[in-house]
């Protein structure tokens, strides 16, 4: 690549920052969610994110805001307000902070016009401001939108301005930020990689406890834990050339899958548990049914999800009252009558009729107590029966669990033990 | 209140910032989501948020950060790093950018001290640390954790220093903040308010035309479009005295509600459709049953989400396969070979069949492709029929659209449109 840059060498980690700009970003509806995409880039160049802020429409604020983080930083990531409003505050307040001037670029105008013209539409004056190029920058292309980005030198820092809109900096970076990092960034030895192990079903502080020798082998600081209900995931990272930080991960997800065991579902981390019980009911050339009623409808909705679940899943009930589960999956009255219908004799009478009624492979089964209300002494909110039957006809496996949580989080973890059960049978037989 | 504070009247809007301290925030996993709930009391107070930023578990970084951001506001937020470790930092941090001193309180280390003991544990050594308190500051008690907040006056400003961990904050909230709000803000006649109008299955562009004559009423800054698939949110805000601003967000309310029509189904903040759907129907006292293909349960799940569905909903059948079609809902086999799986006939047959065969007022059928398989040029990606039966043995109305996006976008909006169909429908008749 020619260019007239000055290249310049960076043998310590490149220390960046990023700066959202939009008050819309300060209210209490949105986050600024753009800095997670750009985060990922540097992590994988091994630049160091030392810090991110948010500034509101606001030129003064923006102005001494610039002026800070390229005082601390290296690389200075900016996106938002090159919109063509008065609002649009990004480009004076740059031209400012770094005592810059700012002219129109005629050529930009005519391509803008273009764009306008190719939509059918006549390109609005207050648009010529989005062709307003400081001095000394580079025009950065935007082939999603009207506003293009810029980048521009200012002492030791570089300074990047790109559009705020999403899908508009999902082009912006591999046209423009990962290039100039690839010939910039020249500790890419340093590049960070995350792996994770994914679990089911096991409280963060069981998973805490059993990962404990890993803390201890590869830093607490390069293992981090998410828990949400009934899913943990353990995020590790390693740094170094990209052979080197391979071969790392590879060695962390082993001892970490060792360490967590059967619990582990998955290392992929665009699999969730119901592409995962998807892949192996495919493999084994399984089909599944589901009869639900505190959830609603959830475990369908979850294995459905999956492209091309039509393979293996057939279809279920949804049986929120007792004359249901006795009209479509064949309960016997008096189970209700004798154990009521949050009980182990009804969720296995679920489990097996769906199964036996429609031809599958695996049944499904749950009943519960999502709350609030419903609840009682001996059965108090949070209190579910889930079964699964099959493969064979004899095989049931019942739990009874009492799930923590209001009835969203009762139903996503029962959702999730049902899921896992079904999953584990899968393992052990495949 | 009697306090020792100096008391300090802001006649202007009094300004703040707000900083999250975590390395983990800096990442790609995790967003800092605590300054959200600081904003919402911040706007209520008439307090102005200024920026945010988030900052690593780094000593000097926060140091500089905490001195900046006392210089732009009166008041900075500090969410974060007042645990025990090493990688706390909030603390000596605040003590050098403000020249302060920092004690341990031994009355503060007894607390902890007897925490832990009511949790059967000891104290590690290391918990010390959480006791120290900085010159001249007040102590914040922390009712769900063991480090306590800290407050202290610099110069103008005003720093808060909290504990990150969200449901802490959430106490620390009423029981520091907003009491000093409430005796320092002393702007609260420009205390924000923010209203809403949710919009089912209207483009964000249709929304935007509709209410165009409301930006120029209220101001474009005072409202605010927020879109996801099939749903628009319009919020809207308005400053001054409680009663003032109130009267506003009615008028506001009232113009937004006529210009967006029939399609506004509620203007209530923790509505969404499905409650609404569960409102009519109670209301009306009819029951619901639902026969969903593609969706794959999803109208079911999202009925079921609501507290107190069982009132109205009886249950559902997802009916992935023909033979389940045929088998549950008796659509006849010659509509399969003379229509499609995918079509007006079918989706009609699934809702009066639900309807009829499990005894509801209303029957929901839903048949498409979601893709991304299982297209064709005569049905493509995205193709859906739905219907809805009832309340009378005649009425059937249907709809087929072809919804743009993936996978989960058609599924999410079909389940939008055929909800808002039985709204309507509800709505009508009521």
């Amino acid at each position: 690549m020619v260019t007239n840059d000055v290249v310049r060498y960076y043998h310590g980690l490149m220390k960046a920052t990023v700066i959202a700009i939009g008050s819309e970003l300060l209210g209490v509806q949105r986050l600024d969610t753009n800095s997670l995409r750009l985060t990922a880039v540097l992590d994988r160049f091994g630049v160091e994110l030392i810090a991110k802020s948010v500034v509101g429409d606001n030129e003064e604020a923006l102005v001494a805001e610039l002026r800070r983080r390229a005082a601390d930083s290296e690389l200075v990531l900016v996106t938002g307000g090159l919109g063509p409003t008065a609002d649009d505050v990004t480009r004076p307040a740059t031209a400012a902070a770094f005592d810059r001037g700012m002219q129109i670029d005629e050529g930009l105008v005519d391509h803008m016009r273009q764009l306008f013209q190719s939509f059918g539409r006549e390109m609005p004056e207050v648009n010529r401001r989005q062709a307003e190029v400081l001095d000394g920058a580079t025009v950065l292309k935007n082939r999603r939108g009207t506003a293009p980005g810029q980048r521009l030198e200012a002492g030791d820092c570089t300074i990047f301005l790109f559009p705020g809109v999403p899908r508009e900096l999902e082009a912006m970076i591999p046209d423009h930020l990962e290039p100039w990092l690839d010939s910039h960034a020249q500790n890419v030895g340093h590049g960070l990689e995350t792996g994770v192990v994914k679990i089911a079903c096991l409280a963060e502080s069981a998973v805490e406890e059993r990962i404990a020798p890993a803390y201890e082998r590869f830093g607490r600081e390069n293992i981090s834990v998410l828990a949400s209900p009934g899913d943990v995931k353990v995020y590790f990272s390693a740094r170094g050339t990209e052979a080197k930080r391979r071969a790392e991960l590879d060695e962390m997800r082993r001892v970490l899958g060792e360490l967590a065991g059967d619990a582990v579902y998955t290392d992929r981390d665009d699999d969730v548990l119901e592409t995962v019980v998807g892949r192996l009911a495919t493999d084994a050339g399984k089909t599944i049914t589901t009869a639900e009623s505190c959830t609603g409808g959830l475990v369908a909705e979850r294995l459905t999800r999956v492209p091309g679940s039509s393979a293996y899943y057939l279809g279920g009930i949804v049986s929120y009252t007792n004359e249901l589960k006795m009209q479509l999956l064949g309960v016997p009255e008096s189970y209700f009558v004798d154990h009521g219908a949050v009980s182990e004799p009804v969720a296995r009478a679920m489990a097996q009729g769906v199964r036996s009624r429609y031809g599958s492979d695996y049944g499904i089964g749950i009943t519960g107590v999502a709350g609030p209300g419903g609840g009682s002494e001996a059965k108090p909110v949070g209190t579910v029966h889930m079964a699964v039957a099959g493969p064979g006809d004899d095989d049931v496996e019942h739990r009874k669990v009492r799930f923590p949580g209001g009835r969203d989080r009762v139903r996503k973890q029962a959702s999730q033990l049902v899921l896992d059960l079904l999953r584990r049978d899968l393992v052990r037989r495949s």
